[in-house]
């Protein structure tokens, strides 16, 4: 059997579980959330082992550090993933939410939300994406195909062996779950291509994982993640203020999407607060990278190019523009930004609010850390990504992101 | 200059006209829009002269009588259409509506719905389109780009002639709605590629148009119009309603989306409902092609392939098959539907209700006709496509579809 037939009948599976997933009361659906939960917590020395297995071939490989903490599964981890599968069990359920209306042609018209049917990730090594993922499309009625890294294979192996356990033991279809084995770049480029049988394919991970989804694919996509955010420190900033918020958004996780790239400074703040900026920021060896006027400033600052200001550098680098005006960081950032948070620090009430107004991003934010641009910090208890685009769903994507919406008319023979 | 660039400088002047417009308030947009009818009632002598123009180059192209009709403008029409601007003007906006919600960690977040930027719409010969997009766009904050057929391109200029006249009379900047002169296919096809410019692009048109959008726009697409409806008549059918309904699905339009183009009929009630439907369907000169057990029960039929059941025919033509049970007329929608309209003739509760449920449609009826799927009817007041697909927006699409949404967060100097 070919790779291509092979994902076929998975997906061609995964779509008949989803049909009847769609039909599951939210109890029978939580109660599945939390057997899984509680399989997990029986199963863990299994996972850790097969685990083991993952971190090894990691480490043989030479695999960075920091990412082999992400593959890295532990008691502490298993028990924090059952515990937000705990929380997410609580939590409302989308489907089924509806609102009715008659109308003179004598048709009653009732708009309800339903599941999306089958949901596709294709995302890294990360193993809590996985039993993640599950769990949200599981509360929201859809079945889902994961595609997850070379890395994390025999983690996620066993972890959707549990998964699966737990939903024939909960009366539900296992192939509402389905992992495809082969990590080769193919069958990522094979499920992007399953016409009729995904709904949506939603990309977790990095850059160029989300490239080649966007260019690529032949569903319907979301495209997630990619977060060249700004900083723009008025001229009527609280300096104090302006100092901690860019500590926060630039050096407490760089890694994220919602970590700021480029900080903007309007210019008669600049000679104030960018010396200042510049000796914290050495504390957490950020390099910097400036325009002309902002290395005058900071003598330790390399020239940026405008390849820079077009760069998410998920890491200790940040690019600095001094701006003239307002207006100047609003345009700045509306050309370079890929929408998804901005921030300006102002005492200046209305120098926020056209910031708000203006900037044309999912989030922004007026004297707050563009840090907070996530699904639990906006209070949505669950996240499957963060949405740049416009259509479907901008920002952080809770349960709401995963259903789509249906009408059923009831009538009396009403003809038009 | 070539025509990639002038189509380009026309996109980055709606794009710069959609920034300005995105600020106004809704009062400002309503009088624009009745601006616009002012301007279509005092001009109509010249729209007309235009369309003659058009009309006379299509009579001479051999253009079909149905489609003149459709190119057709005269005072009557031009009346309609103004008062459907006056209709739109009074219609709630749905841009600014928010909610707000303050979180622990000291942040306060605003939801508020945005226009989505500037909309394309590629169409074919109906102009009344033209006006009716340009102030569906307007009314939601956003500029639109206008690529219309060849064969109404006279009366497409007049038309936007007097709407920028009107914007310019409103204050208003006149870039919010471009026609593209060009009526190449290749025109059509540069539109597709404007990624930066073009934040969703709206086919409006026939199976051809929006299947070459589909497949070769690189902006985001809202799939509309694909229209493959059934129609099931359950053994539990009033025959005399499963007659009626059935006449008026086929019959009263089938040139367009919602009308039905395949008819299922339980096999208890096939002999007694068959026969009197090709009795009625012959009054239409409806040409009938059914599977092997209604060909029997029709004479005049013609068997049905395969291909037929795939089949939007537009057309007086209806396939038809006879299904032992409700299942398996489920499942064959839930196979060759397009995903828009659908319905079941019973008075059995329990089988309307399962239909509902289980049929996998943007819409769904019980006695009532699939002619019904129309923001009009609906109740939208307005109407800019029909959504066949599930991200976004489903089914009739009104004034909300054209808005996305975008968090305020504000804080005081927050930090994650």
């Amino acid at each position: 059997m070919s790779l291509n037939e092979e994902i076929e009948i998975l997906c061609a599976d995964a779509r008949s579980a989803s049909r009847k997933l769609a039909l599951c009361s939210t109890e029978k659906k939580n109660a599945a959330i939390l057997k899984i939960a509680e399989e997990l917590g029986k199963e863990s020395e299994r996972i850790i082992s097969a685990n083991a297995l993952d971190l090894a071939a990691a480490e043989r490989n030479g695999v960075p550090r920091a990412m082999l903490d992400r593959l890295r599964v532990d008691e502490g981890r298993i028990s924090g993933i059952c515990d937000s599968l705990r929380a997410l069990a609580v939590l409302e359920d989308p489907v089924g939410k509806s609102e009715t209306w008659s109308r003179p042609s004598g048709i009653e018209i009732t708009r309800v939300r339903v599941p999306l049917g089958v949901v596709a990730i294709i995302y890294e090594a990360r193993p809590n994406v996985t039993v993640d993922s599950a769990a949200l499309c599981l509360k929201t009625g859809n079945a889902v195909v994961l595609r997850g890294g070379k890395e994390a294979i025999n983690t996620n192996t066993a972890l959707v062996e549990v998964i699966k356990k737990a939903l024939e033991d909960s009366g539900m279809d296992p192939h509402a779950v389905e992992l495809i084995r082969s990590t080769d770049r193919e069958s990522a480029n094979i499920l992007m291509t399953m016409r009729g049988y995904i709904d949506v394919l939603i990309p977790r991970g990095g850059k160029g994982l989300i490239k080649n989804v966007v260019e690529n694919a032949k569903v319907p996509v979301i495209e997630t993640g990619a977060g060249n955010c700004h900083l723009y420190v008025d001229e009527e900033a609280d300096i104090d203020m302006a100092l901690k918020v860019t500590l926060n958004a630039k050096c407490s996780r760089p890694s994220v999407c919602n970590a700021i790239e480029t900080l903007l400074v309007h210019a008669s703040i600049a000679p104030k607060f960018l010396p200042k900026l510049a000796a914290e920021m050495k504390k957490y060896n950020v390099e910097l990278r400036g325009c002309p006027k902002s290395c005058v400033l900071i003598p330790d600052a390399t020239p940026a190019t405008e390849e820079d200001y077009l760069t998410e550098y998920n890491d200790y680098i940040l690019a600095i523009k001094v701006v003239d005006t307002l207006s100047d960081a609003i345009g700045h950032i509306n050309k370079y930004s890929t929408g998804h948070s901005e921030a300006i620090i102002t005492e200046n009430k209305e120098n926020g609010e056209k910031f708000l107004r203006e900037v044309n991003s999912a989030a922004v934010y007026v004297n707050a850390s563009t840090r907070f641009t996530d699904g639990g910090e906006f209070g949505f208890g669950a996240e499957i990504g963060i949405s740049t685009q416009k259509l479907h769903v901008r920002g952080p994507m809770g349960l709401f992101a995963l259903t789509t919406e249906k009408y059923l008319v009831r009538g009396e023979g009403a003809v038009r």
